[in-house]
Formats: structure tokens, C-alpha cells, sequence
């Protein structure tokens, strides 16, 4: 572990879990969790997520190397104008938001020039809340998404990289615009279409739903507030996956009226293809060689 | 068990995972499996499934008390024709068809009146296909819906639910209009929907699918063949379903322009919340009181 000092911002899920796979993963490291509430802090202490506790932004933060946050996005702003006071020159901070444009735009220019920001989407999660969800395999084999800038301290990037990696994740790279575009489309739209699908049903059809309505809107299961923040934030690019999805809905909805079956089941055994590859690279990422 | 001769049309994962299922539940059951492919026989005997397996439709049929159509609904309209003149009088013929309108109408037009045609629709199943992939619990505290008709012999169709009940399903009962307009929205329209959200996805972004896209879009996985059936079949209902969904998905659109971010999280909690419930009622029917 190349940082000896890291603060977490919020212990809950995901901030705990990284917790957890730190002090796997390294002895030699001091993790300092901050938070509003204490019990959440003593829990996380309890489960060794973190070394100690602390409800003061600058106690948290003072010593730091590396600054995890892992509030709400929406806590964002107010965080990092506190932050900047607190840190030693040279810190590194990074988050786990799942929108990136606006929160890296937040992070250079609210933070001072003496520390840098790289913005960090380790993909992984639950539906559940809390750090009593935390576990230390979290992220192990999971993607984590770097949205460097120009304005990015190279070294800083690499060593954020760095961090994720050794706590088993695999990185890749992309601008914050490719970032919120494509996240649009593979998670943002899956969790909208979900909610919409489950406001849609009659109860009368929801008494009959099966094993596959569950999982299909499982995703749907998530905070509304946490999910309320992502969608609108990306409220633009998610505007152009739903048209995008019209379209395709439009085709099928030809295709029914035309009756036209050999292109409905080869449109269907697309999707069921292309589902398979990828099920298949992600069992490629987990199993070993 | 009532019936003491079962014969089942097609040795797959459902007709498979049926003869386990009553072979566990009773002892004095002579279960014959029907189908085209002698290896496919073989190997269900071989898992238990069927006590003996027959190619020609006659020798399957003529001593059953009970026939139950395994085979795709597409093949059910040459299955019906032939099947009449092998039947003992007072012979039940079921099925296990997805859509139940079109399946009713074939069975109580086709059938010769000295059988009883009862439709059935098991909601149990998997993304796989074939005996290899049939278990013994596939049925088990799944709910089983039956499409009586005014036509339909009283008698028989409290044989065919107690036949059901007796492998471990709920069933409940509505009328083959009523079913496919339900079906059309809980199960019809999420697998369309599946198949589109993987439709309109860049490789770009379905190289940054995690778990929940999987979860999402597991029902796609189905085999095209026998989803377009369906899905033609009931295209009038799930025309009416996709039609709901996109006045949904205005709605969203219109919060996510106005910024209406209170009534956007109420929307997603809504979902949430509903979504718990039907998880909690379905557990509630798993676990033991």
C-alpha cells in the first residue's frame, strides 16, 4: 500500500468495504473513518473497517495522504469547501460518486492547487445501506473507472490507480464526459427503466410476479434520494438514452405489427448473445488462469 | 396422487423437472415422456424423470390419464390434431404454454369432447434449456395459473390444480383473457424490454456492465424461437403494455426536465417500496410458518 494514512468520508457500504479490503490487503496502514453519527463509527471500528473514528472534518482529514469520499454526491460541494483548509499540502482526494462530470468539475476547482483531486467509480455496490453491509470482497474483481482531466496531477492519478487496484479491482480511464455518457446508458437508464416498470404494474399483475420481475427490478431496490441525485445530475445524458431506448422500442413494437418472426427471434437472440459475452468476459475477470 | 398414467410431450427442462417432481411426490405413478430425440428419452429416464420414453405419439398417449404439453407452443396446434384420435375417453390434456388464449381456443376447438382440454401455466422456468437442466424442486412454491373457460369440465380442472398442488405450486385461476393481459405486463414486457436495453447499448458501454446490468437483462437469455411465439401471440397486450410504459417514462422525463427532484425520489422510493413488498410476500410463501 503506498499511502500509510487514508481518510474515509462517510463509513456506510461502500466506504466501510474499502475499509475492510485495506487492512486485508496492508498492515501498515491508518485509516481514520469520519461521520456525523458515532454508533456508525464504533460499528465500523467494531468490524475493523477503520482504525478510529472521528465526527471532526479537520481531526479526520489533518494527517492525510489519501481522502476517500464517500458521502451522498449531494454532500459534495459542502465537504470540499470545508476540506481544503484541513489538508496537508500534497494530499490526494478522491471519491466513489457515480457521476463524474460535476463532481470533478467540484474538485478542481474547489479544492486548493496544493492538493489534487482525481475522480474515482469503483463499480460495485448493493442495494442495501449501512455499514452492517460492508464486506472486504466488495470490489474484488470489479471495475474501477479513473475520469482524469488535463488539469490532473499525473503521479496522483497513477497512484489513486494504484490504490483501487490493490484492493483487487481492475482500472480503465476515461474523461468524465465518457464517463457520464456511457454510465447513462449501461446504469442509469437500467435503474429509471426498472422504477418505471414496477410504477407501470397493476396490482393485479404484481400478485403473479416470478423469480425473473424480481431480479429484473432488483437494481430498482436502491435509496431514491442516493438515485434521485444520480439520475438528475445526468439528467442530459440520460435523456438521450431514453430516446435512444424508444427507438429500439419502436422497432420491436414494428415488428409485432408486422408479425415479422424470424426478425423478432433473431432480434431476440441478439440481445441473448451479446448478454452471453459478457457474461462470459466477467467470469473470464473472476476466474483464474 | 390422482392420476396413475401421466404422459408428457416433450422431455425438456420444464416436462423434465415435472416427471422429477411427481416421481418424488408418489410411487404408484407410471410416467411416459414423448419426443423426437431418443438420446434426450434416455437421459430423462436416466435423471428419473419419465419411467419410459416413446417416439410415436400413440404409444404415449393411448393409456394416459393425464397429458401434459411440454413442447413449444408452436408445435401445439399439429400436437392437438394428431393427439385426438390416441386418447382414452375422459382423458385430461394439459399444457404448459406461457400464453393461454390462443392455447385455450386450440384445446377446446381441436380436442375431440370426449377429453378435456384444461389450460395451465406453470410460472416456473429458467434462461436453460434441456433435461439436463431439470430438478426436481423447479415447481416448488411457484403459483400455477389456471385458465378455466365456461367450456371447461368442472371436474377436471380441480384434478388438474390438485395435480399441480401436488408437485408443491400455488395455483390460483383466471380466465385465459385475463392471464394475457396480466402476463403481458409482469413477464411479456420485461423480457422485451431486456432484449431492448441490450439492443441499444454501444460495445462502449457494455464493456462497463457490472452485476446489476446481468441481473437486469438475465430473462433475455431466453431462447429467440420461443419468446417471439409469445410474444406475437400476445402482441395485442403487449402493445397496450409497451403503451403504459412509455406514458411512465414521460413522466420521468418530465421530473428529470423540471428538476422535480422531491417527486423524483417519491417516484423511485415508490418503486423501491413496492418492490419490497412482493419480495416479502413471496418469502413469506417460501419459509415455513
Amino acid at each position: 500500500m503506498h499511502f500509510k494514512r487514508i481518510s474515509i468520508l462517510g463509513v456506510g457500504l461502500l466506504g466501510g468495504s474499502i475499509g475492510m479490503a485495506v487492512k486485508a490487503n496492508a498492515s501498515d496502514v491508518q485509516i481514520i473513518g469520519y461521520g456525523h453519527r458515532r454508533e456508525s463509527l464504533d460499528k465500523a471500528i467494531e468490524m475493523g473497517a477503520i482504525d478510529g473514528g472521528e465526527t471532526d472534518l479537520a481531526a479526520a482529514v489533518a494527517a492525510a495522504e489519501l481522502v476517500v469520499l464517500c458521502t451522498p454526491v449531494g454532500t459534495f460541494p459542502m465537504l470540499m469547501r470545508e476540506l481544503g483548509q484541513h489538508l496537508a499540502d500534497g494530499a490526494i482526494v478522491t471519491d466513489v460518486g457515480s457521476t463524474k462530470r460535476s463532481v470533478v468539475g467540484l474538485g478542481e476547482t474547489t479544492l486548493p492547487p496544493r492538493v489534487h483531486f482525481i475522480g474515482s467509480h469503483p463499480m460495485a455496490g448493493s442495494e442495501k445501506r449501512g455499514v452492517d453491509f460492508a464486506k472486504t470482497d466488495l470490489f474484488q474483481h470489479a471495475l474501477c473507472i479513473l475520469t482524469p482531466t488535463p488539469r490532473s496531477d499525473a503521479a496522483a492519478l497513477s497512484r489513486v490507480e494504484q490504490f483501487w487496484q490493490s484492493i483487487g479491482m481492475t482500472t480503465t480511464r476515461l474523461s468524465p464526459e465518457e464517463h457520464d455518457q456511457r454510465l447513462a446508458d449501461i446504469s442509469h437508464l437500467p435503474h429509471a427503466l426498472a422504477a418505471a416498470l414496477i410504477a407501470m404494474q397493476d396490482d393485479s399483475a404484481l400478485a403473479l410476479a416470478g423469480k425473473g420481475f424480481l431480479d429484473t427490478t432488483r437494481i430498482a431496490s436502491g435509496d431514491g434520494a442516493l438515485w434521485r441525485d444520480i439520475l438528475l445530475d445526468n439528467r442530459d445524458n440520460l435523456r438521450r438514452s431514453l430516446f435512444m431506448l424508444k427507438k429500439h422500442l419502436d422497432k420491436l413494437e414494428r415488428l409485432l405489427d408486422s408479425q415479422a418472426g424470424d426478425e423478432l427471434a433473431g432480434w431476440l437472440d441478439a440481445s441473448a448473445q451479446r448478454r452471453s459475452s459478457v457474461l462470459a468476459r466477467k467470469l473470464r475477470d473472476v476466474l483464474p488462469d
